[in-house]
């Protein structure tokens, strides 16, 4: 059964990946932690072959810069990003209970509860919340055959299509209007109120020193814009790259490892000049389509996708700029490559009060899957916000100063005090006035001359104090030309952030399906490049004649760069080769009493479970080959014979 | 100047590291966080490399299970763990100024302090711990020229030479009978208290639920036992490994990347047989000579080295078994591939006091630096610790269960109570009192089977409460034959574990010189295989004809694996090969106006700064085989000729 139809066996799907240790919960032995999860080995391959790719798509076809920065961050600076005020969701309370929700959750799953209530009542099929996640079933609303007007199920979707628009204040006024209740008591719900989602905790012996958990890897990097751009000798643009670990204490994860509250990133901050936000590979990828889902179509209650090429989008300003396409395309390229389906992925821009602090555009690329379309890579326009209000707070420049192809020539009003006279005026207040007076723009110069030349003197406030700037304070105040050689500006920032584990998660329901001869016949088909085992070797028992072959096609194997393992137990071949369909391994080679008179050795592909035999030295190659992506399955079945085996009964 | 030498200059190297950005001060900009560290471009591909040669040294060719696990961690497991209670240091207060020490750390200060003093005052070379740091010269204590006891320099010397082994209440005693006080002010220093080193914090939404940052990344690994032993077949010995961030909260990080508040380990953990910690491979390490200082030397006052071959060493129970010793060696055949000069590895076992709380033996790979010997690899046996106290806490079974070759029979005291009258007379308390009774060891019930037999009923105390166990409640209690087919035991644990930072650190010291030209010429001699970046490509000027070769020349280096960076900015060759001298590139590759007639390139290997001259494909597949250590550049000068360009003046 294909993971793409709509009765997509989840449970199936988890207890295999449990059983295979892809990944568990943490800490199971202990009862756990919500949104906490241990890779095993297999998924720990997998991540690290997804991040290997991560990093030759992006930092090594692109040169970025890659650096590996500190999780544990003084407060200060996500006080200046503005983190500490506004990376937070809104939570509210069972009012007898306690029970903690996340408000927005808590409005969607009620709704969604009422129009499947809706749609059985009108005898329509519907696929409840309950029936998609059997082991959560208590979390989900209570579906119960309600039939509503027309009106109201009108109002529930467009409230659905814009749930993530929704302030706290506006959540609380939908629950209140909709009359939405604790799901499972029914009681009352507490208003909104904000919640912080980084993790705090404190920096040395003294306990007055508090940090929080980076909850992105973004921050990092910016902090290091002036030494990354100089490693760069001072070339725009460029970008810096960082995968790592980042931190959310999330008010309720749910969702496996959709929603969690530890998790791996790679970000890309590149830096653009504002003024030039095309991109030099631009023509490369004008033609690639997107399915892509506006602000503005979600804010008229749809969800209908356009496909359309990135070239076209960005003519029409539907996506803003070259880069932001160029990289929406890569990111779709990359997706593809690991083995999502490409058919289910759509960028959906962001709405604006949905928008994080920082960014002025957001789309995100979405996975479908069967929790829904889910947000894995953010693409964010975050202007020129974090560089400023990072130099503003410290006082370092933090901008590239380019030389220009022509000096500029400008008449400007330049004011020159007298610093005898200004010193002993205004004693310990002089250099805040002195840096206020140099730090006025051309409008409000033009203002105080006026009353400088005409009444003589014209006053400022500096820090909340008002001072009186007569004219012996001053020695010139006049039109000068001034010649520019170099302009300085900050760079905007274009942020591709990729969350690893829901890339993860959604590449292992794309793959997964299961045989045709039972559900209990699992397979994941990963692509081999990322499959986290290339090759398993199989002897056809435990008889000592197959070790030293078995010994020289794992050497030859390694040699070529392939990871393989070898299963010697003593289950059947067919249960062995079951076990790496679970484990989602590409190819099987087995060693069998023909090897040891002619050197041959049988090779399996895991789709079509369909077999070749040929020379160990052919088939190393062959998977070598295919490992590498220089030829297919197809391409060899059609070169070699198939083999068909007498002792494998699958 | 070789780094071996005595008078390394250490402040030219930080320079050189900060300004190639391999690594610098993380939040700088806010004024930096003692013990916090970002890399850069160069250090982050080097820290990359190492770990990619660490996988493949230990994981990859032992088949270890690799895991990645959650940072976070409820405090209950931490608890559980010890660390809680037991992962500490001793810190101590200037009584004024409330300045923070770590108390083991200003003992020593202080006492080599007067050490050096009183070799000044004899007129021996010093060189003095400020000497050393220049940076640092505040934090060391004064030296002052005092002329010390022969008695007293003794006593100094053996305190040094067991410095880890003392207790906080015997730091105090130190400081108090030898006049410690804080060597700025020379105020009186307070009694050293215990201070936790881990970061709390606290998960989810309702601030009721502690959690701690991982301290080693060895606990996700036990808690995952169960699950990596099935994984493994139920196959022993085997190991997992896990590669990750940790976190501890230094009281007062000094010395660098040498003690820092969050770092990259990779640790591993080798489960073994109690009764079997033989070694397979051990026959293949035995003739491996280690220096190494055993505890019992330590404790004598000295710090004497013994070359022994681990064979022996193990053979005389210096080292405890061949598990341990097999990891010793490969350990040091890690070091010595990513380029640390194995002169300068020592292996020193702990002292009783010093090992840490879950450790019944430990070995540390000790590299020599500036700074001293600095540990950067422990290799300890946590026995059956961790596995023990999880398994005691959570009621989970943390066990082998291994098949017998002959089943075990033996007799046994059996007793068997009679449940119909157990649970009446004994009500609520009844499962207590079974369950203490099916957990009493031979010898107790031989006692009690006495008092039975003797007086018909024995008294047992379960919970505080006393309950007498009559004879009606018996139905039996007789020894029996007991056959055992299967064995279970709780496996212990070999842990080899690695700071990958301060190897990073140790290795740049190791690599580090200048040219005899002169100090501003630094250079680093990474090995190929760890180095940033394999190969600079420089054309001969910025002429356009050169942009196609070197494109050209790149394609071909990326094709075969090869990490290239072109540097076509105006600067001259030898300044652009000086800059790449101290990123550590050990190959560049100049393209002139010869190349564009004969498709010829120059090669300039970066120790010797010789140079050859061979066509396009020739080089590349040079640079590729001397990269993967095929081949040496020492073997590549002697079969092509040298070739002494005219243009570059190096």
């Amino acid at each position: 059964m294909s993971a793409t139809e709509s009765a997509f066996n989840r449970p199936a799907l988890e207890q295999l990946l449990g059983k295979r240790f892809f990944y568990a919960p943490a800490f199971s032995l202990y009862g756990g932690v919500a949104g906490l999860y241990d890779y095993g080995p297999p998924g720990c391959a997998l991540q690290a072959n997804v991040l290997d790719i991560w990093r030759k798509h992006f930092v090594l076809e692109e040169d970025m810069l890659e650096v590996d920065c500190s999780i544990m961050t003084p407060a200060e600076v996500l006080k200046t990003s503005g983190h500490v005020d506004r990376f937070s969701d809104w939570m509210c309370k069972d009012l007898k209970t306690g029970e903690i929700f996340r408000a927005d959750h808590l409005v969607e799953n009620v709704l969604e509860a009422r129009l499947d209530g809706d749609k059985l009542a009108r005898n329509a099929p519907v696929e409840t919340k309950a029936d998609k996640d059997e082991k959560k079933k208590k979390k989900a609303a209570k579906v119960t055959a309600v039939r509503l007007e027309d009106s109201v199920v009108q109002t529930y979707k467009e409230i659905l299509a814009q749930i993530d628009n929704y302030s706290g204040p506006e959540l609380g006024e939908l629950m209140r209007t909709h009359q939405i209740k604790s799901p499972e008591t029914g009681n009352d719900i507490s208003e909104p109120v904000v919640f912080n989602l980084m993790f705090a905790s404190s920096i040395g012996p003294t306990g007055q020193f508090p940090g929080f958990l980076r909850p992105e890897t973004a921050q990092g990097q910016f902090l290091n814009f002036k030494r990354l751009l100089e490693f760069n000798n001072d070339r725009m643009p460029f970008a810096s790259a960082q995968i790592g670990r980042s931190f959310r204490n999330e008010i309720s994860p749910r969702e496996g490892l959709l929603r969690v509250r530890e998790f791996t990133m790679a970000e890309i901050e590149h830096y653009v000049d504002p003024a030039k936000k095309d991109h030099a590979r631009f023509s490369e990828v004008a033609d690639y389509k997107l399915s892509i889902l506006p602000a503005s179509v979600q804010l008229s209650g749809k969800t209908d996708l356009l496909n359309i090429t990135v070239g076209e989008a960005v003519e029409k300003k539907i996506i803003d700029n070259q880069t932001l396409g160029y990289f929406l395309v890569r990111i779709h390229m990359f997706l593809t490559k690991i083995g999502i389906n490409p058919d289910r992925v759509r960028f959906r821009q962001h709405m604006a009060n949905e928008m994080a602090h920082y960014a002025c555009d957001c789309w995100d690329a979405e996975i479908h899957t069967s929790y829904g379309w889910k947000e894995c890579v953010g693409c964010a326009d975050r202007s020129a916000y974090d560089l400023t209000v990072h130099s503003n707070k410290t006082g370092e420049k933090l901008v590239v100063r380019e030389r220009l192809p022509e000096p500029l020539v400008e008449e400007k009003l330049q004011l020159e005090i007298n610093k005898k006279v200004f010193g002993p005026r205004f004693k310990k207040d002089a250099k805040a006035v002195e840096e206020h007076l140099a730090a006025l723009d051309e409008a409000t110069l033009e203002g105080l001359k006026k009353s400088h030349d005409e009444a003589g003197t014209f006053a400022i406030n500096v820090n909340g104090s008002s001072f009186d700037i007569t004219k012996d304070l001053i020695t010139s105040f006049e039109k000068v030309s001034i010649t520019t050689h170099i302009r300085e500006y900050t760079p905007n920032v274009i942020e591709p952030s990729f969350g690893i584990g829901r890339i993860l998660y959604c590449l292992m329901e794309h793959v997964y399906w299961t045989r045709p001869e039972g559900e209990a016949r699992g397979v994941l088909s990963f692509p081999p490049v990322v499959a986290p085992t290339k090759c398993l070797l199989v002897p056809l028992s435990t008889n000592e004649v197959f070790v030293p072959i078995l010994n020289k096609v794992s050497a030859q194997l390694r040699r070529s760069g392939v990871s393989s393992k070898i299963d010697d137990s003593g289950a059947s071949i067919g249960r062995r080769y079951a076990r790496n369909d679970e484990l989602g391994t590409p190819f099987g080679i087995t060693v069998d009493f023909q090897s040891a008179q002619d050197d041959t050795i049988t090779l399996r592909e895991r789709d079509s479970t369909k077999q070749i035999r040929e020379k160990i030295e052919v088939v190393v190659d062959l998977v070598k080959e295919m490992c590498e992506g220089k030829t297919t399955w197809a391409d060899v079945s059609a070169k070699y014979p198939a083999f068909v085996s007498q002792e494998v009964a699958e």
